[in-house]
């Protein structure tokens, strides 16, 4: 039964374990810094599909079967997955995991979304409602430019600011066993929204949110920044990251710097790499790098304690459209390492 | 904490009651068998917004504010919303409860989404995640026609088979304090894809997906229908309805005629209300019809215990642009009256 810390902070007492996990991604994502440490990469970005939306729920599909597989589970083991990503009615979700016959609870919080899904099925094994969950997401460059932007036949040119949705998905197995990494604690965040109207710089729409809901897990658990190995953030890139890390040390008064880090700024090496603007985006950017790079550090003990703060921007290309601003979420799950 | 009934089916010990409820509705709605019981109907759909969007996001929020208000509660009291729409990332929803500063998790079930969202915080009600959760769903005549099908200017026929999206929103409070309706079980449903390929006719792409939630459900708890004052489905109208008393009576050899009803059915007048085909749909419709038609019903003794099924169809424009077919999905709980 889990136990509130403070005003939004959620203790799960039964500290459900990541029995298994696993990321899958692109070739542009496969050429960066996590390359060798994804499950698999796709070569092709179509993943053989005649269309982008059905390489998407290829790629999830495949990363929802590795994470299960890899926890020694079946579908037949699972008791409900919590999934979802950015396209229109989360397609990209449903005819993914059609055929697992899993039940599923879709969830919708655009590049929060890996965050919110973790933070749901580890609340349902701590609440009894699941034995074992899972919790996935995906994203994919050309279905999602297709869809927010512009036809990628248009090659429109991309501002400095933007960040490149990742072709990738991310899905983790949470279950009330034994594992060598554990949710100790979940925080739902709220919605923020500073006016940000430039869709072309999420990581501004989303740091107020990702500050908000970091700000108030610290206050509700009485902890500060150093306690961490690391707070995560994902996705807020470049602009985002620095704004975040401005933001908490003049609104707040806390420091988090010295162990921050983004998943958009780990996927791809923006120096080097050709057109990846602020960094990497998309539900599928956080998921990949949390299930490539975070959760094997944590099996290893090498990061003991690692706050993940999924943020995601709520708008539609409607809404830009008729000029609303853009509001932003970032949902938290405190991940440990050792067994219980 | 959550007791696993059967492979399926959760019982919730706790009983989270249903503290407080809304529903409001849309002109045509209004004009419909249920019409005076709604809390407000809106004359002018558009809500007095400059976008069909915009007046999807104000219903939306009406209701929220008004279940909460009916429970006696206010917005800071509230410790998570559960809440989602059928419009392109949700916005219905977001732009909807986009002040309220309360924790939000973003679900999407397509017109299942009514019965996700209340199973998921009655779920977290029980498991200790929020002491008060809110549950709430909407959706609009003109903005799904916009963005499924064809623009109103456009004047499309409409086949006889085809639902009419309902402009309306429904909410409710769940809570662990007493209360005069409770919810006692839950059950997550899975994905069902029979091949329909007719979005004109999502009833007979849902009938199979409610008819599995069902008698998984029956079969969990060792029931049979006549335990039920009634099995109401939301959305399948006309003609789903009658293919899942078929499928009911045929693959699973359960008679639910007697108790059967369904959402889609109660909105509208199909005699006397033109142009409403098959009989309501959308979000809105279930979470309405529940929340101005059934619950005072089980408030006041009428009915005893009612499983409600919310159905959806997850299919989206592009999807069915690419010929793919519809899978659906089932989600349920079961509320029933009296005290605890």
């Amino acid at each position: 039964m889990a136990q509130r810390l403070g005003k939004y902070t959620l203790c799960l007492p039964s500290m459900p374990a990541i029995a298994g996990y696993a990321a899958v991604a692109g070739k542009k994502e496969g050429e960066g810094p996590l390359g060798d440490k994804f499950d698999f990469v796709y070569e092709d970005s179509s993943a053989g599909a005649k269309t982008w939306e059905k390489a998407e729920s290829i790629i999830h599909g495949d990363a929802v079967r590795r994470a299960i597989s890899k926890a020694g589970l079946t579908d037949e083991q699972i008791n409900v997955i919590f999934a979802g990503d950015l396209l229109n009615q989360c397609i990209g979700t449903t005819f993914g995991i059609r055929e697992t016959g899993i039940p599923f609870a879709g969830v919708y919080g655009a590049c929060s979304t890996m965050a919110l899904s973790m933070a749901l099925a580890a609340a349902s094994v701590d609440g009894g409602l699941a034995g074992t969950a899972v919790a996935s997401t995906s994203s994919h460059f050309c279905s999602a430019e297709k869809q927010f932007r512009m036809p990628l036949e248009y090659g429109g040119q991309r501002t400095p600011t933007a960040q490149w949705t990742a072709t990738a998905a991310g899905a983790t197995v949470i279950s009330n066993c034994l594992g060598k990494a554990a949710i100790e604690k979940i925080i739902i965040g709220s919605i923020r929204d500073y006016g940000i109207k430039d869709a072309n710089n999420m990581g501004a729409a989303m740091a107020p949110a990702a500050c908000r809901t970091i700000a108030d897990f610290l206050n509700d658990t009485c902890t500060r920044p150093d306690e961490y190995d690391m707070i995560l953030t994902g996705d807020l890139g470049a602009v985002g990251s620095d704004l975040l890390c401005e933001l908490m040390t003049k609104q707040e008064n806390i420091d988090i710097s010295a162990v921050h880090a983004d998943c958009g700024l780990m996927l791809f090496d923006l120096a080097k790499q050709k057109d990846v603007g602020a960094g990497g985006s998309g539900c599928g950017c956080s998921g990949a790098v949390l299930c490539s790079e975070i959760l094997p550090k944590i099996e290893s003990g090498e990061l003991k304690k690692v706050l993940f703060v999924g943020t995601g921007a709520l708008m539609s290309s409607v809404s830009s459209l008729q000029s609303e601003s853009i509001p932003a979420i970032a949902h938290g799950v405190l991940i440990t390492g050792g067994e219980k």
